[in-house]
C-alpha cells in the first residue's frame, strides 16, 4: 500500500500560490498532493484545469469541499488569520503564509483558535528555516557554550526593489492593503531567524523613512535599536534601496562571537574562557599582543569559517513536507504558527516607534495603540477600509 | 640659516605625554622641539633633566617662562579646556589633547577663547585624521560622485580592555574624574571621523550599559541610531568587551556604497546611475539577474577594493608637524579645534540619551541638562567635585 499522503489546498493562486502549485504538481513533495486550488479571479480556473483538481473561487467551498485535509494561505497578508480560523473551524489543517498577519490582534484570535484545536496542524511559512546555516546557529547559541548574547546586529538589505514592483500591485506598500512595506513583506524573514535565534527583545526604538527613495506611503527604509533586557541589545537595519545590498548578522556573547556574511559564511570565534574571566587575568600588556598583530593568541581563542551552500528552491518544499509529516505522524513542526506572533510584533513595535518617536515595549506591547494609529493612516490613504478595533 | 622650529611644551607627562617627549626628542618631528615639560609630580623632574628641558609643576609657570610658542595638552579629559584658554590669553598656540572636553558647555568656552585669538593656533589631536584611508574617504564623500549619504552603520568595538587596565588609575572610568566610560576615552576618535566624513546627525537615541562587564561606574557598552534629517540615518556600537572586536564601517550613498573593515580595506561600490534612476528603469527580471549571482551586472555598477597600509606610529608625529606648520606658515590644519566639539556633542547626547531613555537633539543640544545629569552621577560617586553650572 503506498504512503498515505496528504491532500493540500492553494487559497490564492498569485506568484506565490503559483510557484507552489507547481512544485506540488511535479511531485516535488513526496507526501503531499495538490489537491484543489481557490482564486477569487475566475480566470485562473484555467490553470486548475491543468493540473486536474478542483477550483473554486469561494475560499469556504474549498474548505467544505471535503477534497482537503489541508490548506496553505498565499494571499495578501491581511487576510491570513481569517482564512486559516475558517479552515480550523472545519477542520481542515493549516499552513499560513508569512507573516501570520499585519497587526497581533488579529495574529493573536488565530493562535487562540490554533490552540483550540491541537488535534490540527498550524504551522507557518518560515520557509528560510530550513537553510541549515541558521539551524547550526539557532542550535550553537541555544546549546550555551558561548554563553549568554550580548550584543547582535543585523544589517539586511538584499531586498532591493525597483519601483516597477511597488506599482505592479494597487493595494503593494499601501497602509490598508499591505499594512507596510519592508517590515511586513520583505524583512519576516530575518525578524523571525533573529528573535529565534537571539531571543525576544523587551523594547525598541526606531527611525523609519516612508516612501525615502520609492513613491510608496509606507516604509522603504528601517533603523532599529532593541533591548534584550540585562544590558543586551541589538540594531536591526533594512531597506529595499540599497543596490546590490549587504546581508551581515553579528552575534556576540559571553564566550565568543559570531559573524555570518551573505547568509552564507559563518565566522565563529571561541574564547579558551568566558570573556569575563580573561578580562580579570589579562592586562595591558595582552591588548598590545592582541592588537599588534602577529602573535599568537590560540591561548586566547580559536576561529572556524564554515561556508554553506544556500539551497533557496528546496525551502518552500521542505516547509510543506514537515507540515504534512506532522499531520501524519507527529514529526516536530519548523515552524510552529505560535512563532508568527513574535515578527508581527516586532514589526509593529518598530512601527508605533518611529511613529510615535519614542522606545515602545515589546512585553506587553500595546496592541490597541497600534492599530489606532494604523487605523489613522489607513484613513488618510482612503482607499481601504479601516481594520477591526477590539 | 636652518629653518624655525616651534618650541613644544607638554603639559602632563603620564602614558601620552610621555610618548609624545619620547618622539619630540628623538627629533621625529622635524619643525617642532621639546622645549619644557610640566607635571603635578615632582618626581618628573628626573626626566625633562634627561632630555635637558626645563621642568615645572606649575603649568602656568611654565606658561608664562617665555620657553615655548606652544603647549600640548595631555591631562585628563576635564582640564583640556582651561588648560587651553590659560595658554591663549598668554599669547601661547594651543595643541588640546582629544576629547576637547567632557562636556560643550566647557568646550565652547574654549571655542570662544581661541575665536577670539585668530592670531593663535588652536587645534586638536586627532591623529586617526591623518590615516590615508579616512582622509581619501572623507574626500570621496564630500567630492560627490557617491551622492548623498543615505544611512551609514560603524561598529567600532576594537577596543578591548581588561579590568586592570580600569583599576590602574582612581580617576579612570568615573563620572568625576574621567566623565565616561569608552564615549569619552577610546571612541573619540570614531565619533570625529564619523561626523567628519557622513556629516552632524541632528539628534540620537541611545541604550548604553553601565559597568556591564566590567566593574566600572561608567559606560562600556553603547548602540546609538542618529537620524541626519531627510530619512538619513546611522548606528554607532562600541564597547570595550569584545575580543578581540569589530571595526566595520559601512555607507550607503544615493549612488553607491563605501565598506571599511578593520580599518584597512575599503570596498567602494559605483553605480552606473544614481540608484533611484535605476529603480525607474529597472525590473523584477533585473532583480532576479543581480540576486541569482553568476549574471554580468557591470552595466549597474563596478566595484574596487583597496588596501591600505595603517602605520599608527606616524600619527601623532605628523598631527604636531602640521600643527606647527600651520603655526609657521599657515598651513591648513587637519584638526581646527572647532572640530572638537562635534565628537563632545555626540558624546554628550548618546550619555543623556541613555540615562533619560528618550531621544535626543543635537542640534540645538541642551547642554544645562546634561551638565545637571552628570553632576547629579558625580554626586552619587562622591569621590570628585561636581562640575560648575553655568
Amino acid at each position: 500500500m503506498a504512503d498515505p499522503k496528504i491532500r493540500l489546498g492553494i487559497i490564492g493562486l498569485g506568484a506565490q500560490g503559483g510557484y507552489y502549485a507547481g512544485f506540488l504538481a511535479a511531485g516535488k513533495v513526496g507526501n503531499t498532493v495538490l489537491a484543489a486550488i481557490c482564486d477569487t479571479d475566475e480566470s485562473k480556473r484555467a490553470v486548475a484545469d491543468g493540473y486536474g483538481v478542483p477550483f473554486h473561487t469561494d475560499y469556504l467551498a474549498l474548505l467544505d469541499s471535503g477534497d482537503v485535509d489541508a490548506v496553505v494561505t498565499t494571499v495578501p497578508h491581511y487576510l491570513h488569520p481569517q482564512m486559516a480560523i475558517d479552515a480550523l473551524v472545519r477542520g481542515v489543517h493549516v499552513l499560513v503564509e508569512k507573516p501570520a498577519g499585519v497587526y497581533t490582534g488579529q495574529v493573536r484570535k488565530l493562535l487562540d483558535t490554533a490552540a483550540a484545536h491541537p488535534e490540527l496542524t498550524t504551522a507557518i511559512m518560515f520557509n528560510q528555516r530550513t537553510n541549515a546555516l541558521y539551524r547550526d546557529l539557532r542550535a550553537l547559541v541555544a546549546g550555551g557554550t558561548l554563553g549568554k548574547v550580548r550584543h547582535t546586529s543585523w544589517i539586511i538589505t538584499t531586498w532591493w526593489r525597483p519601483q516597477g514592483y511597488y506599482d505592479q500591485s494597487h493595494w503593494r506598500a499601501t497602509w490598508g492593503g499591505e499594512g507596510g512595506g519592508v517590515l511586513v513583506n520583505q524583512a519576516p524573514h530575518q525578524l523571525d531567524l533573529w528573535q529565534w535565534i537571539c531571543g525576544i527583545p523587551t523594547s525598541v526604538f526606531a527611525k523609519l523613512a516612508f516612501g525615502f527613495q520609492r513613491d510608496i506611503a509606507v516604509e522603504d527604509e528601517v533603523t532599529a535599536v532593541v533591548d534584550f533586557g540585562g544590558g543586551a541589545t541589538g540594531t536591526f537595519i533594512t531597506c529595499t534601496h540599497d543596490l546590490p545590498g549587504t546581508d551581515r548578522l553579528e552575534i556576540l556573547l559571553d564566550q565568543g562571537k559570531i559573524v555570518v556574511e551573505d547568509s552564507q559564511r559563518v565566522t565563529v570565534t571561541r574564547l579558551s574562557a568566558p570573556e569575563r574571566e580573561l578580562s580579570e587575568r589579562m592586562d595591558m600588556s595582552d591588548v598590545m599582543r592582541i592588537f599588534t598583530g602577529g602573535a599568537d593568541t590560540s591561548d586566547l581563542m580559536t576561529t572556524t569559517t564554515t561556508t554553506y551552500e544556500s539551497a533557496w528552491s528546496d525551502q518552500h518544499p521542505a516547509v510543506i513536507e514537515n507540515f504534512s509529516a506532522h499531520i501524519l505522524d507527529g514529526t516536530p513542526l519548523i515552524a510552529p504558527v505560535d512563532d508568527g506572533i513574535h515578527g508581527v510584533r516586532l514589526a509593529n513595535a518598530i512601527h508605533l516607534s518611529g511613529w510615535t518617536g519614542r522606545e515602545v515595549a515589546i512585553t506587553d506591547f500595546d496592541e490597541a495603540s497600534y492599530l489606532v494609529e494604523l487605523n489613522k493612516r489607513i484613513t488618510a490613504e482612503g482607499t481601504f477600509a479601516v481594520r477591526e478595533e477590539n
